[in-house]
């Protein structure tokens, strides 16, 4: 039995179901570099029967000159009652000159009677017809067999027979389909062990993720001897999403010791997960499996200190091997053990003895007591414990800001803010108009910063969080507010906490400024990589 | 072989744990009683020997009355070299009153010498004296067997037992936990099968998502004969989360016929998870399986015209068994049913023919495509169908109003509102200061209203939630704020959307004191009541 299981990649196709999701050609060549650098042997680009932006996808696409991949072209067998040499749709596919054809047809009865609308006879023949067409064409085909789980479970036997009519046809894969994602794995299991004895072409799995299977019943698949695996980075696609590879991969490769990829592959994983889902705009859930912020971190105290003696206690895997690092989350729960951590991960000496050191950890237990949480917010942390350390340049400091925001009836809302700062000793004094208060105040701020930072451009907020901390009196109450910044190759996030929330926004909008311009600072011994992070440079 | 399995749901203890997730005693009262109403047989309510707020949930929990849940206190084995009676985590437990205690202890050797530093047959004997101690105190006891399959595939004999002296000790249950989430569904079900044949207590299982298995380690471990899972509300919980309820039991319900919770609290699994989504300020991915927005919804043509020929062509379900709904054929909104039970509620005859009904649910459809969400504001969606229907007084109208709020170097923030409305014909100007501008803004309304309403005084802002909706610029984009307010006797919930934070806000403050006052009105004829409700007689 083989043990290598080939990767084939729907994220350019089936991922653009998925509510939220939308790419422009641009968007999906890049993501085709970057899926192909990750070694998956399969990407299906597109359907180019259903739209141009598709083909235009196509055409571009071979002048990447991938390295690995094969390029694959989605499509539906023949139309009933007509000829294959004739439809349109097969033609498309020939016509983009892809090396490789996905084409799905019908594995379900009711479907043949209730979608389609015609015999199974006929339907058999569709099958046939399109994949001998293709290979007749001299392309590699593989066979999608939609709805082969539910078809199997309503008639086994003409559910086999579908699949049968793709291999005598010559397709080289057949692909059985859990369309609807209703499947369990142990269904799985069992329908994947009886076509394997059914069928001597290779099987593969396309899986969805409606019961929250998608991963598991991929892998069930393959245990039970399917060699090739459909599915998209971070599992987006139609309703509940298509299995994750993201997830798939490394179980497959770390855990039961398939062949997938590299080494050196598998370890750009998670920068290939959230290079995805910046491309696509799509939040990255920091609990996401393997790559997620908070794959790898750790809040209660005791976790902390046994994961000081030892990181195997309490992760099931070094997140090195993903591309992805430990966290320590500082809560008042866990204390001093966390925030030693932390100071290690920045590189600095923390003496638990010394005067700055017991400065700073009353410090924070003061501001965790006024409502501060640094968990979700590493920014403000660093900043805080490099000010303790008297590592942190004063990049500017506020003289005042003032904003209005202004309604009359059946006229749109105006925010407007004014900000003054100080910069390198010279005052700075700009307004600017916003779609909201915070927005308003950024935008001033950003417009003083520009003459002196211009990279700052790259840096943008990508989340936004309220919560009122004292719930006696809501708005009268304190609040905190948790912003996220990103300028396309890191995340990271700052927390402010104040009875009014236009001060708790600035205070995390003025620690996301500092950090970025801090990380351009700290990068001044390099000059280009700091021009490459800052935008300056075109790629 | 029994098919009953009972839900341990511990969102108030370890889903507590994850990032960003932080609940007051008042949040977890109220999550309480949703889960007692969903069906649930254990509520974990925190870990008493671990810090003050969790006491004080479980000091008010009795208050609460639940119908159904039993609700337990989490807690460790007795230290190592000490006696169980004088164990001050153990003794914490004791003292909350509650029925059922859950207490971890190790399994896994390597731990055992690692993290807690003493000799296995010290271990052996900390569990035993735990339990013991537990039970002569009169408590059920559930035995929570701490990285058991770590501990298993290291030293079986070992493992095996630890969780025999639990049950020699008298343990009701055994659960076996995988808590570090490595474990894969295979290991798991040879496992599991192992245990139940060396065990005659009923077995749990405790799984975690670190390889997106989570579910699928829960269905697993039932299948080899668990009958008891744990897991939280959308899977909250550490890292990648704790196994996610919400999806385990439909999976065990209605696709593998366990007898689980009822038809009818299965068909609330949606709103108790956008509920405690809500409450926990988590943002609700629209492709959660089961419950998400997205579960049901359909993009792609084909599928659309197969779904109105037959639903069941593209869904693995039917969306309404858990609460849900389809997106193709419906209006956005939580389905016409709830509009018809609402206004019953109200007393409202409510023809889904006619006009008005017809407008309102376009009008809804509408503002649900905008942002808003009524499933947490069931005080605006009142207004709108008593406006629909001709029944809301006018009570005031909006002119204009504005905000001011300025900061000056080590100056405290001042906030400003001018607010211009209408009241019975007469233009009422005001204006207040605040602790920020949304409690200035609601501090010039009362202003004005409060010598037309004077009960208004009793009327205060319980909650005030703000949600970013378009994450891709986030303070740019769209917010969402949902108040909670009430007057003492009643709570109820209004929403507001805009591009502008303060906007949304009016919006919502408006409704929640429209809302007030239009109740008052309605008490008009009951004059002793109304008083009552206005604060105008004192207790």
């Amino acid at each position: 039995m083989t043990r290598t299981v080939k990767i084939f990649d729907t994220t350019l196709r089936d991922g653009t179901q998925g509510e939220g999701v939308s790419l422009s050609v641009e968007d999906k060549l890049k993501i085709a570099q970057k899926l192909d650098a990750l070694g998956v042997t399969y990407i299906e680009g597109g359907w180019p029967g259903s739209n141009n932006k598709d083909i235009e996808f196509f055409v571009r696409v071979k002048e990447l000159e991938l390295q690995h991949a094969k390029v694959t072209a989605f499509g539906s067998t023949r139309r009933k009652d007509s000829q294959a040499a004739q439809d349109p749709n097969l033609n498309r596919i020939l016509e983009v000159g892809v090396s490789v054809a996905t084409i799905f047809g019908k594995s379900w009865d009711f479907h043949v009677h209730t979608a389609i609308q015609t015999t199974l006879e006929e339907n058999l023949a569709m099958i046939y017809d399109s994949v001998h067409y293709l290979k007749q064409n001299g392309l590699e085909v593989i066979y999608d067999a939609e709805h082969f789980f539910d078809g199997y479970k309503n008639n086994p036997d003409y559910a086999l027979a579908t699949i049968r009519k793709a291999e005598e046809a010559g397709a080289d894969w057949v692909v059985l389909c859990d369309t609807n994602g209703g499947t369990l794995p142990h269904e799985i299991t069992e329908i994947v062990s009886v076509v394997r004895q059914n069928l001597k072409a290779p099987i593969g799995i396309h899986a969805h993720n409606d019961c929250e299977l998608g991963v598991a019943n991929s892998l069930a698949a393959v245990m039970a001897g399917a060699t090739q695996v459909q599915g998209t980075i971070n599992g987006y696609g139609e309703r509940c999403g298509n299995a994750n590879l993201v997830s798939i991969i490394p179980n497959l490769q770390l855990k039961l010791k398939y062949e997938v990829i590299s080494e050196e592959q598998i370890a750009t994983l998670t920068s290939v997960a959230r290079y995805v889902s910046e491309i696509a705009n799509m939040h990255m859930p920091v609990n996401q499996p393997y790559v997620g912020a908070a794959a790898f971190a750790h809040k209660g105290g005791i976790h902390v200190s046994a994961i000081l003696r030892n990181s195997s206690t309490y992760e099931h895997l070094k997140p090195e091997l993903v591309g992805n690092k430990q966290r320590v989350l500082v809560s008042e729960l866990a204390g001093q053990s966390n925030l030693v951590f932390k100071a290690q991960e920045m590189g600095l000496e923390f003496d638990t003895s010394n005067q700055q050191t017991k400065q700073l950890i009353e410090q924070i237990k003061e501001m965790e007591h006024q409502g501060y949480q640094f968990e979700g917010a590493d920014a403000t942390l660093e900043l805080l414990i490099r000010n303790a350390y008297g590592q942190l340049e004063e990049i500017f400091t506020l003289e005042s800001f003032k904003i209005m925001v202004a309604k009359n009836l059946n006229q749109p809302v105006i925010s407007e803010a004014i900000v003054k700062i100080k910069v390198h000793g010279e005052t700075c004094y700009n307004a600017a108009e916003g779609n909201g208060p915070v927005n308003a105040l950024d935008n001033a701020l950003r417009k003083s910063l520009m003459a002196y930072y211009p990279g700052i451009q790259n840096v943008h907020l990508s989340d936004y969080k309220v919560r009122v901390l004292d719930e006696k009196d809501a708005t009268a109450g304190k609040v905190r507010v948790l912003i996220e910044s990103s300028d396309f190759q890191n995340n990271w996030s700052t927390v402010g906490v104040s009875e009014n929330i236009i001060e708790a926004s600035w205070q995390a909008l003025a620690d996301s400024i500092r950090y970025a311009l801090l990380n351009q600072t700290r990068s001044d011994n390099k000059p280009e990589e700091q021009k490459e992070r800052l935008g300056l440079v075109n790629h």
